[in-house]
């Protein structure tokens, strides 16, 4: 018997909270590093490191602008970061109704 | 702001699975651990580590006993188990409705 594993990149509590809330926004919609942390509740540093390994597998999209003269950091799923967690929730839901 | 973290004993994806499939079970229902180890397809010893951790946080019940001559395991959930899962279901369902 095989078992579906769950993507270990995005079951990891933290990052697990970043994808849902990214995967929550419309289609293309983005939000700002600083209202993620906020959001989140989690520190820059931590949000910084799960935020790279997110982007390691493509997962989230990382930009770095400016508004005026001051450094903006925008965030938001890719498609492939959409489809994975897709994949990711179906998984879940089967395993939370038994079906291992 | 205060978030609800998910409950780590039983967020460890083998854990999930351990504890999604005792809770399917009817009330009272227990499962021997060689039909939860054949349905998780994990290892006796992998199991057993998992359980141990699930005894630890009174979450499972492990009862060694005999048909027979041979020696039977039967693994349940607790009634704190059962508490436990369905607080975790709950904040894992709101979690993925981007309701961190």
């Amino acid at each position: 018997m095989t078992l579906d594993e769950l993507d270990p990149v995005i079951h990891a509590q933290s990052r697990l909270r970043v994808m849902a809330v990214l995967a929550a926004l419309d289609d293309g919609d983005r939000l700002t590093f600083t209202r993620l942390q906020q959001l989140l509740g989690m520190t820059a540093g931590n949000l910084s490191t799960h935020l790279r390994k997110l982007e390691d597998a493509q997962y989230v999209v990382v930009e770095k602008t400016f508004a005026g003269r001051s450094p903006v950091t925008h965030v938001a799923l890719s498609g492939r970061g959409r489809r994975a967690f897709g994949t990711y929730t179906e998984s879940l839901e089967a395993l939370l109704r038994g079906k291992p």
